[in-house]
């Protein structure tokens, strides 16, 4: 088959042995994989991925079911699905756990639901599971233009909370159109001020965030009593001087978690929660996948570049 | 009344007013009163009393009700009660919303009960409400020999979590007589490496912290997976550097709580949760109050003094 291998912190097309399904495994053929920031990342030689799992980047597909491994019931061979993947979704086919199988949401093309396992994983994982985000509760989601923060603005409002954002001037009113109730300018604005002015001094209850160190204090700053700080991206850096009494003072909590690294059992109890809680609102329309562009596999470079200029709104796919 | 007031920094017993129970509160006459290392902080001037809380320190105690305020009902006067208070514990009578109340365990005396409130309460709201400790799982205490320290060992082991503990080495058969399984001394070692190799390299799930910014890099280090640190206290300062890439290679989560400060609604759900959760487990005698010793009201200062000088084992109480 073919697959996008890293050679030299470059992408490149490579002909390749074809994966085989371990014990409880299946053999997707994919149809589109999703790009993740993670993948530039692994790109450039710092994100391993974990013991296990295939080498090429790809961390989410949907596709066909081609083979069945040892041990797998329950599923057919051309059966649809989507897929959470440790890696590997840069290719034509590629070997997944079962209990990271997804159904294709009713409604959805291939293409569609290529763009939502990791972005439904990680954000009901941190959001809903981790930081237990409640009805009539503020959401800040840092990057609202992100395959992440499209889905979280989505999210935030189905779950009923008041959604929040920081992104691009360019992307507001698409944002908007997703349901978020403000929006920020973070090059022209302060977030923690624009916040406070919004919530009538009271904070935010709960914050995604995607850059890290650079905005840990003004993150820490802008929580709501008993709010949570979920980190899920180091794009401002790993190291930031945590006010350990500012934080008490909110009664505040940060935790930082990446989906990747899970062992598969966490991964399929968070898959079959997103099938359970999250699908019905995709079903429903009321969540839908944004897709920025699909580009062949074999434009995985433009892809990337994409993604580091941070222009897209919503995910990039690659159609092998 | 008498009650210990801070003046310059120093506790002086003086008359003053009785306290009058406002709606929804009764007054108590103290038997005893817990002291608590943030009443130092108090008396020091680094810890405001919130707003509504008496000025004079005093965090629990026990004691007979005396007198009930408007709207109080299913109370009598002459009932023994346990308290967690925002304020006021120093003094013969005080006032308590009836939220805070706590009926005395079957077969404790008053002065027993006295030593249960705000570390039954604190060490609940974070290591069972917030950190979800498990059966199975590892809790490492910090400053094991104290008030909150003697509680969260007993709790933890009922919980049937494995407990470690930080402590001088003059506690150490004390604290292995209250069940801890790993007493390490912290003058001599290091207990990331002894947390560790303990663990056969696992690393702790939920770490109870009273020293704040000093412990904070350590504490993390010594996370297993999916690891929750909580910050209680910050005997070693408020500020330190917080390595967000490692916090998110443990998936770990820190978080920084006050009770004091807590609105009523909050301690009353707390209060309520204690008396259903933890009660049983006193009354039963897997735990059991820890009095280092108990003296008059009038000498409030030596308590604070024998506080500050950490050779005390459990609580220190007050009899007015």
């Amino acid at each position: 088959m073919h697959a996008i291998v890293v050679e030299d912190k470059q992408l490149v097309l490579r002909e390749v042995p074809d994966p085989t399904p371990g014990p409880g495994e299946v053999v997707v053929d994919v149809a589109a994989a999703g790009v993740n920031r993670a993948d530039v990342s692994q790109r450039q030689g710092l994100y391993r991925p974990p013991p296990g799992a295939a080498e090429y980047p790809g961390l989410e597909c949907a596709g066909v079911i081609s083979a069945l491994g040892p041990g797998v019931t329950g599923r057919q061979v051309g059966e649809q699905v989507a897929c959470l993947l440790a890696g590997g979704g840069y290719a034509e086919r590629v070997a997944v756990p079962v209990g990271q199988l997804l159904p294709v949401p009713t409604g959805l093309s291939l293409q569609e639901a290529a763009a939502l396992p990791e972005v439904a994983c990680t954000v009901w994982s941190n959001v809903v599971d981790h930081d237990c985000l409640r009805k009539g509760e503020t959401l800040l989601v840092h990057g609202g233009g992100s395959g992440i923060g499209t889905f979280a603005v989505q999210l935030g409002k189905a779950l009923g909370a008041t959604v929040v954002v920081t992104a691009r001037a360019t992307k507001h009113d698409r944002l908007r159109a997703l349901g978020a109730d403000l929006v920020i300018d973070y090059t022209t604005d302060d977030f923690v001020l624009a916040t406070r002015d919004f919530t009538a001094g009271a904070g935010v209850d709960v914050i995604l965030d995607i850059i890290g160190a650079k905005y840990l204090a003004d993150n820490i700053e802008a929580l709501a009593p008993n709010g949570r700080i979920s980190v899920i991206g180091l794009q401002g850096g790993r190291k930031a001087e945590l006010d350990l009494a500012l934080l008490l003072n909110r009664r505040g909590s940060v935790s930082a978690t990446s989906l990747r690294a899970r062992p598969r059992a966490e991964k399929a109890r968070i898959v079959a929660a997103v099938q359970r809680e999250v699908w019905p609102l995709v079903e429903a329309g009321a969540v839908k996948p944004v897709v920025h562009t699909a580009l062949p596999l074999a434009d995985a470079p433009e892809a990337h570049l994409l993604m580091e200029s941070s222009d897209h709104f919503g995910k990039i796919l690659l159609l092998p």
